[in-house]
């Protein structure tokens, strides 16, 4: 259980990442962990301050969104993380925010068009757009997977919601919360003065696969490995 | 009086959370709180900077807005506080601010359109404006009530003012107060760009029923009390 | 020589407040005091980082801007703020800044119409445009004089520059700098999104009456007297 | 080598006054410097987190960006600082960021027009556009070069990508990095509401002038110097 308890004082220190890049306000954003060879993931219990959250706060749940070990309920968006990671295996983190910038483009449901070589870096393309689902059933995990699977981003905009972002870990999750929300900071800010247009596909290839491949540490170097 | 004590403590720590979330600026928001059982209400000084606020500073008074214990004069906005306790028994705080985006609807006099979720959560439907109504009368705190009486939303902007937010409990108001910037802001962004549907009215009543009845801690739960 | 000690020290703490309330970049901003029943000022020193600014820094100027004592060469807008105190004798204070709201209105060379209640408050009224004038010569300093004179503003938004704002002493001028911010953000918000109206003349006049004789501490209240 | 130590210290530390001023997110922007006298450079390792940064992961690479000392791979970005420092003899610290304005601007590949006088201070006229070019190869350097050669302004927004900086050593480019951050949001927020003029072309003359000879402390003073 050592590997648990190093993911939960993981998934607990992340949220301290959504606080300081001003993507939560009060407890509105959550991180969740797959519990590596097992059926479980780690996830923020409900309605809790970032303030008071400890690592021994977080809660197990099984990949359906129950709770399986802890003395909190489980996040409300929990269903959704758990969906995720039952039709994605190899998804290792879920986030999920209402980044205000973010949120704004899915309040009017617009995907952010990629005009900006970071949004090529990170995203491969443009931030699409997922279906407005109620929270309460499979709807929301459903409308994220329908939208990531087969798309290079790791963020979906859910309609007059807000992000979901995945990745390999959660760390990766969370990193790529944090460049959706500059992204559609930096994108909304461009499109109030004027039109911008989408970089050409072939240099957005081009940048993907750059950055997915090149830049950064290889595994061999320290910090690189993070 | 130990508990009087302690709520003296807590609404001078509440102020805290204005700044933190952005919403105050020099001395311009004050949090009350009504004295349980007693016709009583705590608030801050008038003019008294956040830095230098201690829990003796908070004046009692009662609610008529008269100062009943407390070297210094209480806020400018008491009578407005008082008059919202003395007609609305359920309130147990009240918060008062001129945070900017809340404060720009409200100078428009544009009620904040219900069309993300997190305002179906929090607020139920639109966030409401009051009249325009001068200080040093019953005319703000009579817009306050008329507007809030038998509307979901805790949050009301008063015309070419500001919001006021209720709870009940201060903590509660305070959530209320940042959770009003919160979506001021991202419906401003949103609706900068271009229109924003509201949500379904079902979507709405399901959001806000879940959201009051099931999001968080039960009270059996320590960190859920809160 | 004590009573010089401690306005140093003064107007040196005030400058961490424009970094607080975001009204400086850099080394953007300078505060000045006038010292009481002398022809002197205290000024920031030019181009210091706020980081490293110490009391001992301040340098004292006679009200021609020529430098009286000091390691350092003054504030290259120290000529702007010795015009102010030599034509109104009744400013014990002056800050400029280019804080970015007040500085885009000024860009405009558009006046903060007096839309909300903070604006009766404080400055009684619009916030007004003084001339484009360059650095280098009494240019700077007349356009203030002359649209703050018979003015109810301390704050003066100088055309295609950015604003000045004046008070009884240095830290009314920095409040003044701090709410000229605040409200230039928010009628920037307001107006983004629809036309507002300007508040009547008499709620204005109401307004500021009352924020001036009434709020805050008397002078017994020891913490009023800030 | 104590002075290449001292400079890896300052490289390092600069990093921090991205962040502090809003440039960066995540690890999205880095500092270089020449090692004056020899034909290396200092930069920030590739995608490390600016919390873990220590003065020994900068790195040192040749005037081609082929590292010749240091643990981590060079920021991916190596090879524009480079072809810089080989071209303009002149400089010796270079700063990219992706900072959300002055990238909004570049997105629609706008120049910041000079209409404030703190852009005259600073650029000595408006911020020019650099041509769209792809990480990988000399474009991006000769973009820069092409742009900056014979133009006041040491701030360069490269079209869809962002803002590259240069300075007579690693502080000045961050200096305008944060300058050119600062009047990208201020001509950002004017242009909002309405159309702005640029200053005449003798005031940003007499501006730019005065700013780079009278500003701040003559070599001197002790603060000044910096």
């Amino acid at each position: 259980m050592s590997s648990i308890a190093a993911l939960r004082a993981e998934v607990c220190a992340l949220h301290s990442e959504l606080i300081r890049w001003g993507l939560v306000t009060w407890t509105s954003g959550n991180v969740s962990a797959r519990v590596p060879g097992e059926d479980l993931l780690i996830i923020k219990p409900s309605g809790v301050s970032y303030d008071d959250l400890t690592p021994a706060d977080m809660v197990i749940c099984d990949l359906e969104g129950k709770l399986v070990e802890g003395e909190h309920a489980p996040s409300s968006d929990t269903e959704a993380h758990a969906y995720v990671y039952r039709h994605m295996p190899e998804v290792g983190g879920v986030v999920h925010t209402h980044s205000p910038y973010a949120t704004a483009w899915a309040a009017r449901g617009e995907p952010i068009p990629c005009s900006i070589t970071a949004m090529g870096d990170e995203f491969g393309g443009d931030i699409p757009v997922g279906p407005f689902a109620l929270i309460g059933s499979d709807a929301i995990g459903r409308g994220i997977v329908e939208t990531l699977q087969g798309h290079r981003s790791p963020a979906v905009l859910m309609a007059q919601h807000g992000p979901f972002t995945i990745g390999k870990n959660a760390r990766a999750a969370v990193k790529a919360a944090v460049m959706c929300e500059d992204v559609a900071r930096t994108m909304h800010f461009a499109r109030q003065l004027g039109p911008v247009q989408r970089l050409p596909a072939e240099a957005v290839d081009s940048l993907y696969d750059r950055y997915q491949n090149v830049y950064g540490q290889q595994p061999t170097s320290k910090k690189g490995a993070r």
